[in-house]
């Protein structure tokens, strides 16, 4: 498999998965089986009508759920689950803090844990288990790892961009972040609702701007800040020393970009899997060039 | 849970479901690309423009799987899967044959034998081991079990038609076929391609037609029988002592007709789950009255 930097594709593959993110949202969004079903036909017809040519999974996920947070009312359906995993992540925090001040390799161990903390992702569809997904990662080898070219780039590192991901991953984030010495470290969440992903509130109830500023990125609403591929954004990484890119999406809408990228992720989607060349469930720290 | 015996609804679960089949029935049906993502763009507008209101899922199911073979050219995708699955099955056959001779309730072996080999299905879209299921069925409580009556209903019967649902499959039926003494037992399956849906071909590759007299129903197709639904095949139904109805489709099409059906199936739908209040998994006789 050719693990060579390059521009993820929507696959035909990501249509169901589409589909199926729709309803989920749509049931979350509204009570109301009138207006899932409004929701969810506007996707389809969204769906038939968009050339995947060209265009990268996120493009689309940001179309379909804008759909569903207008056609629903509902700005933001996964407000519940993103708030109780907030939560529960918070409360496993001073464990976690533990499990770096105990270990042999903190900066290893805090990166591990960051990458754990990815599981959090109600994209993909599956089920997880946060705690039992914390032990396995802890044990387990790198699928792809450029965690010494990581560790090397951290030292020299005056200026940091790390882009989250999801909420309660959020505190995971954190972990690694507080293992930082950089003088100047920009954290980058959506600035506005799209599935589970962190919202500037999120990274505040995270305690995150308290030890780093807070930049966003559009969530697919107009001024919610700039697009992820537009070029304040991609000036921004490149101005970094070392770019800290958490999560899948951030993956397939980077994975092109020239800068100092590393790409922490749990591998989670079956198309993800085929274009990193990693098995489903395996921990990548990949960097960009 | 309510298992009174009702018409099965077409819930909003099912597009996401529909949409998944399209995509892994167009890759089957042809390698080209182009011709996939036409033939899974003209079902995303045929299930927009559908109402699922009154419609049971086999009805859209049909349309979706007419779709695939027109718009890709291939008259019959499953075909290579269906073909394995005869082969496989028949190559077991002396084997079940055995386990019923062994057992000390034949009728019950080979009613717990077909009901195994429906999960054959390659409807739902999860995969099964056969091998497997058979083994596990044979120690299995039913979920659902009026086999007590499916005996007695059987020792009186003169007149039955057995409905069979897919390939592999309808070689466990003729397991339990050949423990049947009624004078006159009809096989009916679809009288063209759908999924791996079992078809005269099919039913004759199994040696069904040397037992039993074969008819049709359509496959959403003109010329290839009555409509399930049509008053020709229901009257075929209640002209029967005894119906025996495998797996989903023929539940969800036939549970509010008044004949004496016993409803022979694994659970493998989460709506079908709902609907019939049986946990994935389940094996089931139930009887329609």
């Amino acid at each position: 498999m050719d693990n060579s930097v390059k521009k993820m594709k929507t696959s035909l593959d990501c249509i169901p998965c589409f589909v199926r993110q729709a309803l989920e949202a749509s049931k979350m969004a509204t009570e109301d089986k009138a207006k899932q079903e409004k929701a969810l036909k506007r996707v389809l017809l969204e769906l038939e009508k968009t050339s995947l040519e060209g265009k990268i999974p996120p493009d689309i996920a940001r179309k379909v759920h804008r759909i569903i947070r207008k056609v629903t009312g509902n700005s933001d359906p996964y407000k519940k689950l993103k708030d109780e995993y907030n939560r529960k992540a918070l409360r496993m925090y001073p464990n976690l803090k533990q499990k770096v001040a105990g270990s042999e390799d903190r900066l290893l161990t805090a990166t591990k844990l960051a990458i754990a903390g990815n599981i959090i992702d109600f994209g993909p569809g599956s089920k997880f288990d946060l705690e039992k997904t914390i032990g396995e990662v802890l044990v387990q080898d790198f699928a792809i790892n450029h965690f010494n070219r990581f560790r090397n780039a951290l030292q020299k590192s005056e200026k940091i961009v790390y882009l989250g991901d999801n909420t309660g991953e959020i505190v995971f984030d954190r972990i690694l972040l507080e293992e930082l010495k950089s003088k100047e470290i920009t954290f980058v969440v959506k600035g506005g609702p799209i599935i589970n992903d962190a919202t500037v509130e999120d990274a505040k109830f995270a305690g995150i701007d308290k030890i780093t500023q807070i930049r966003t990125i559009s969530n697919g609403e107009p001024g919610t800040g700039p697009k992820r591929n537009s070029k304040e954004f991609i000036d921004l990484l490149k101005s970094a020393d070392v770019v800290i890119s958490k999560g899948q999406g951030n993956y397939e809408a980077l994975s092109e970009v020239n800068a100092n990228i590393f790409f922490l992720l749990k591998v989670k989607c079956p198309m993800i899997a085929r274009d990193i060349g990693v098995k489903i469930g395996g921990i990548v720290v990949k960097q960009s060039r």
